[in-house]
């Protein structure tokens, strides 16, 4: 039995507390850390069988009893407490990303090589059913060499300027898992990346210096060429689809939706549109996440998703910003701390 | 090269014209005829390339060049033009269905005993691409054994009343095609039928004696059961579905539509509707048919749709009739003539 | 806080306890009771959070703390128990079938009408994201007035021939599953049935006196015509789908696979089976129609699914019987205790 | 009555007298020139309807009595017959590429300025049912603003390496059909090109000085951003897929298959592939656009595929070339005679 803390109740911590009280038998949470937390964030930890919360995250680094770590808080924050949690000896799963600096995500190597813990990043998509089955045919060569990856990633709602001012940019904020699904489906890295970008979805993205619309292009290590098209706003959903081309065939996964009703009619045939929040696409995948990380520890096994998985979509998001400022392609050995 | 004549210059009768002239190259037409023969009439058939036109049918069944005759005029005239060409030592291929009346099929069946010439009935779905894959899967074993076989056959307007009273019933009128694609997907004949039939789609229909919704279950003579379901009307187009299903699976075929066009929007995700109109959804089956009739004639071989062929659905909707006003299961073996 | 009991610790019993620990916050499970309670089931009963076990379903019964019962035991044990159960003024979840025996249904029923419990029969289909899609678009109106209703409903494996011998019959055991399905999509009754049936799958199965293939024709009270087809053998899996038919068009659901993945290589383009197992493709389901059990007690409201819905497809299955064996049209009325 | 002589019987060649003979009623076919003809071609042909043959196109130039020339015969020959047929005041439609040289292309250009004849290039992919419902879709505004613009374009078979050296390379011979389909889609031109590029398929293809895999990013002129990608070969067919995202929502067509059978068995569920092979998948293409270019000059109108579309994609093709070369983006307006 692993015990656990989290540290950041806001959604995606509250998503892990579900998850592991209700489908971990492995884990139990000992402690929730939140700088905000109060009586009614209290009370639903004590209703889903949370030991014990806190305001002050340093409670569960320095709990003797907690085996294990998740790191839930603000982006800047992975980073720091990942080094502190790391050198408490707590094994930790950290979302992503890790850091917008690599210099920063260099500390938490290095604090990692001191310390044999397990380390663990958020990159849920990859535990989703319809990724790992496609990942599962290219990986049992049902389409053989791997020639062409595509992505397709397209967000139901823009997020507000305010948010965009702070959140990296999109391909730190939003490209970045699907850098990391590309290298998953190629199963290698990227060496070159290429962007076009515009703003075409709100001006004001523009306005807080981002972009809402790409297509990047990116040169992988097994001389696959990957291309991810992304938005900020469909209409019709939370759009996350995925193509791999090869040398035997393709694999290729569509959208989940509620149901598979179609409905026939003067106007034409129509079922369901995708699934529109994400926390509804990937509950099921948030879950597993956490299942893999556990056993990683009981089995004393590697985790999934290492802290170089952490690292390199950061990479290749600084590099596909430094593509669209320079307007050429950059190469990922260009980034560097 | 089978010089043809076509008698009956309506839709059907002008589908096959322009199929021959476009289509079989081993096949021209040297006369139609129509009693309705008007000027407007023979000026598109003389510009389609047909040599001549009349109003008498009998210039065809007397005119020795003609090798071939297309009986493509009223269905109360299929079976005695068919004995008279068949008589006359011309091959037939004749529209569907050769009469409502058994005697009058019997009398086509005696006058093919003394005359060897080939003789084709228009059941055209059989030369349907979608069918003819579904069918072409079942007789390679695909599915194995056949256990049960689903035909689902939705008009998209229904008929007027006037129609409908002339028209022998839904059973011989509609369900006629589908009782034959029963027989072709099985491969053998019905046993016994029942029928669950209503009004549903227009009063009208039923003030002039007709049903226009039916359930038909058939008991086939390999053991499977088939059933069809039937509607006058299917706001959203002809709906043509076929499904068997087998001891090592099933094969199923969905309508074609005019594009493979797929909106996404806030209103779901839609397609394009069946093809709408019979011409339509069939013009190459109709040329299939008339192809395979001409190679019968050419390499004289038997035609893939025989007399018999055109007899065993008759039988099968005189049942259908038979079991709606007796309220229970008919053997087809209970119809004669 | 609903306090709730569970009879029978088998694999459906255990699917409810799985839902109450995981899903249901408003219940909580005192007691599980089975006559073959072992040392692992008190364990499991136990880390899954449920706090008492027994031997002695009565021990539920006589518990005054105990607001209501989920009655998960042998089939013929559902309606004393549920008599026992109401009488002691539990409220009662009773897994299908009440019984075989309309007599004993219609105790239950006397029982109701003199304690004012809550009382809810486990026809989970009706649960189903697909299948209550459709219903939502039928009682919506999207398709018009109900003419044509289909069910597919296949097992992937038989059972054997053990078990069929006590099964009830295949009307019985599996198809009740689908009367009850065909009255949800109809929102009303059958008046009569027909049934086409055969022995198809498995020869063992006949000489259990029992059949494995079938196409059910039902007039229903609205004048719509209803039809199932039934395999107890489908290779690809639990082939479970529906279509409505009206007069404003058409609404089906589709199965439901694990992955949305799709190859396409030399051979063809492949997706995935259906789910093959009932427990796989309906936990949502069965954890829905706890939920809303539970909320039914809570509001003082109906449940969704009364006592008269768990006579209604008893009585369309004895009728199914019924025509099978006198081979003809036979209506719901005919069937008494 | 338009008549009308046609340069070179090769394939496409002979895809047109097929087209003009069967299905166009408004035009006759007097000549038919190839410098390779011989007594089977002049048999086929004289089978057909063509009144003539000739070793000469510049007779079918200097006939009077001819109103349109087809120009049929190798892409070398396509410019300067062009330019002989216009001056002659021949209509003509000139399969693509006019040529690879721009100054050629500039001397067609330059005769249509001095003499008002019609000029159809041949994009026939413009003419495709799925390709123009989207592109219908598009303009009629169903999807809002045009944000990104995907054309997935793979070949079945890669040519020989022979044929890859006199090709022109595969953005002109290949991906010349996508750079006018993201014109067509996108109802603008391109601003800028840059292309990743790869050889995947086969090493003989990069020995030919050629690429065979591509991702081909375009910013086009209305703000949207265009992504195609190509391989020679995909071995469950012929790939041709579009897909147009915008701020209302998403059209996407999916490609053509010889059926819509599909087999559900212990392996999956499975389709068929695509069409393999363009004359199959494109003929009814291949047929409306030579009616369109005959209805042009029958109603004096425009035709829809001018001379400038037929530029424009090779100067698409050319910026692609020299964006591989010197990998980084390039201008359209950098490509000049």
């Amino acid at each position: 039995m692993i015990t656990v803390g989290i540290i950041g109740a806001g959604r995606i911590g509250r998503v892990h507390v579900e998850s592991i009280c209700t489908q971990v038998p492995d884990a139990k949470i000992k402690m929730l850390a939140d700088p905000f937390m109060n009586a009614d964030t209290e009370k639903w930890a004590k209703d889903m069988g949370v030991a014990a919360t806190t305001k002050d995250y340093k409670d569960i680094i320095n709990d003797p009893e907690i085996d294990a770590v998740l790191i839930c808080s603000s982006t800047d924050t992975h980073s720091p407490i990942s080094v502190e949690a790391i050198k408490a000896g707590k094994h930790v799963f950290c979302e992503k990303p890790i850091d917008h600096d690599v210099a920063k995500i260099q500390e938490v190597i290095d604090a990692l090589k001191e310390n044999k813990v397990k380390y663990q990043v958020g990159f849920n998509r990859r535990f989703d059913h319809n990724f790992e089955a496609v990942r599962d045919a290219v990986a049992a060569g049902k389409i053989g060499d791997t020639h062409i990856i595509k992505v397709t990633s397209r967000d139901p709602e823009p997020p507000s300027a305010e948010y965009v001012k702070v959140s990296g940019g999109m391909f730190l904020d939003m490209t970045i898992h699907d850098f990391d699904m590309v290298r998953f489906l190629a199963g290698c890295d990227a060496e070159e990346v290429y962007v076009q970008a515009a703003v075409l979805v709100d001006p004001a993205i523009g306005e807080a210096g981002d972009v809402d619309t790409a297509v990047i292009t990116l040169k992988m290590k097994n001389g696959s060429i990957a291309v991810i098209d992304n938005s900020r706003k469909a209409v019709y959903g939370y759009d996350q689809r995925v193509e791999v081309f090869g040398s035997k065939g393709m694999v290729a996964a569509e959208n989940d939706s509620a149901s598979t009703a179609v409905i026939s009619n003067a106007d034409g045939v129509t079922g369901e549109k995708p699934l529109h929040f994400f926390l509804e696409r990937y509950m099921a995948a948030y879950a597993k996440e956490i299942k893999c990380f556990i056993k990683a520890i009981v089995e004393d096994a590697d985790t999934p998703l290492g802290v170089m998985d952490g690292l390199e979509p950061v990479l290749m998001g600084l590099a596909a910003k430094k593509s669209m400022e320079e307007h050429r392609p950059v190469k990922i050995s260009e980034i560097t701390a």
